[in-house]
């Protein structure tokens, strides 16, 4: 749908980072509420949740830093920011309810980082980086959701940081096709290596050895 | 071509933000090199400038703050981040060439504030938000190149900063159709009110009675 | 004991800020782990907090904003950063705890925010900088303690954001006399207005008529 | 003069961080106006320039990321922030001027990363932090001035980012030496390791064999 335009190519976009040496794994608001077509689910999250799965257990495997995100705000909605004027509906994921839990495939063990956020990027406002270089994380294997909402922003944060984003195609979703396809594509030529599940497994499993 | 799928409108999305009380002019990355199709240029770009032309004059008489921001690196190169490995051709934006300077039909003039950055959002790693800060301000209208680039990524960090943003719809443009549309689909959902020209004149010109 | 060197006057340094138009009220790390010695208190830690009273009895009669830090980890510990290495007891600050629970004295209220952050400015790290942009505030009355510590780191982040600091003297504290004082001299010089209660009081009280 | 409270020792302060793997060398604000006791200069901060020029010596020998800063505001002064009501003199600091070139002592080279800010942490409205984690930096060597100003501000920012904040002690210097102690002991007790100039000379040597 969204074709490769000549533009791109001419210009000298769509270049690859490579994976760096220490890569974390986040997971980006694989929460009940994006899983739930009436709230903000639908489209091919379902998949991604589901590729996530393996993916998950090959970064435990390999003992990299592993954190989840929840988009998440207070109950009585002191913390609601514009972004919740744009939608309303974000007001019903409150912090501590079964809407703002990670979902039962994915439970979060003791050492892995649950961070609570309320903007698309998983790095804004809050100290996600600093937990990152105090690890000495240089690589950011993202998955979750929504492509054309948070995994993008943390992906755009990432490479500003200097952590190579890598956006594991598979283990991303969107509520619909066509922003999730037009977000891969920006992704892809100016801001993130989009790779498959098995580039991903690959390289976690050559750092298990 | 993006479908506003009805799955957004059972969401929620695509609320208004409205205009605040105190606005500032944003002009993104109008340069020489984004309104050459051989550097970064092409598609609506030079249509967009064509459109800022009016809003620069009223963003003037109206004497609300106005930046230009310039993508632009060190001769050296020494400042290069991750972002130009994902496209080399980035390193011809040398700071203080003709190509990293703002078109002639929009120069700035003294007590304009010309930000030099180095990564898609003017926000990131620039104090513009302090300047803006200092300044009153609530309300960004933004407008430049490119939409699926540095304009949304600017809107997105200026919502989780509290500022408003409107996106002037005649005076983004990009080097390709689709990905333009595309983002402003995801602005306008998400991020942004994106209004036509017109509506951004009458309100400057309200300000200026 | 700090003197007012000669050379900061003649360099230019400790002129005023002043009141901006919108103030909030920042009530920093005023816990029971800080008001208490064997844990971080002491000092005239407990002299701020009795003050602090009726400060933050008159923000809530003019109606600004108010922001309650807390100082607080993980009970697992996930979100230790490199500052739990410089004085591990950090570590007994987890969240949820009484230990970090606000003190009596100052119980928040519904409408108020109460921030949980992780370094000493309550900047950063969180996304307390949107929340006040939201509420177009411009000045920021800080309070709380410690001053050699998160008082300061606050108010340097402030002033940086274009959010004027002022650092209501009898309302802050520290575990010791020295570095509550040689960090009074350094923010009233360079960072920030060092106003006593009084001037709070008096302007929140024309606020409210 | 500061004493070492018995307090900070009970509490648990002043720990060691030690040397990461990855330093870098920040050298903060050794321009020409703050060599000039005119300007912004006195005190110490001409031994820190003396004590500087074999520690940057060093840094090149064994290949280190080196940047530079300079606190510098453009000619038109639209730029000016809070920290200039602050102080009016700051106006002085103007780019491309002799007051905000680094001292010939210590002028950079090729390859190594001049950095304009406009408030106190070096991180504060500028890229360097990506800078330094495109490089793989977990440790920042500090030098320059003032101890009381922009060193503790850089240290500060430094330490939530994840970057072990190593403060030179010969090599930093203020205008006044009550300030200049009272920020060391701060520094040593709660945000980084302050070292003698020979450790830095000694861990760089390892480095360079």
């Amino acid at each position: 749908m969204i074709d490769k335009n000549d533009i791109y190519v001419a210009q000298g976009y769509g270049q690859r980072l490579g994976f760096g040496r220490f890569p974390a794994l986040l997971i980006i608001d694989l929460t009940n509420a994006f899983a739930d077509p009436a709230l903000f689910g639908g489209g091919n999250i379902d998949e991604a949740i589901a590729h996530t799965v393996p993916l998950l257990a090959a970064a435990r495997l390999s003992g990299v830093p592993i954190m989840f995100s929840t988009h998440a705000y207070a109950a009585d909605g002191i913390d609601h920011g514009l972004m919740v004027q744009k939608n309303h509906n974000l007001k019903r994921l409150v912090a501590g309810t079964d809407a703002t839990a990670i979902v039962a495939d994915l439970a979060p063990r003791d050492g892995e980082l649950v961070l609570s956020k309320r903007h698309p990027s998983a790095f804004f406002g809050t100290d996600l980086l600093g937990w990152l270089s105090a690890r000495n994380v240089d690589t950011v294997l993202i998955c979750g959701c929504t492509t054309s909402g948070c995994i993008r922003a943390t992906a755009v944060d990432a490479l500003g940081y200097g952590l190579r984003p890598i956006v594991i195609r598979d283990c991303v979703g969107d509520r619909a096709l066509q922003p999730h396809l037009a977000n891969l594509f920006d992704l892809e030529q100016k801001y993130a290596d989009v790779v498959p599940l098995r580039a991903a497994l690959d390289h976690l499993a050559a750092r298990s050895k």
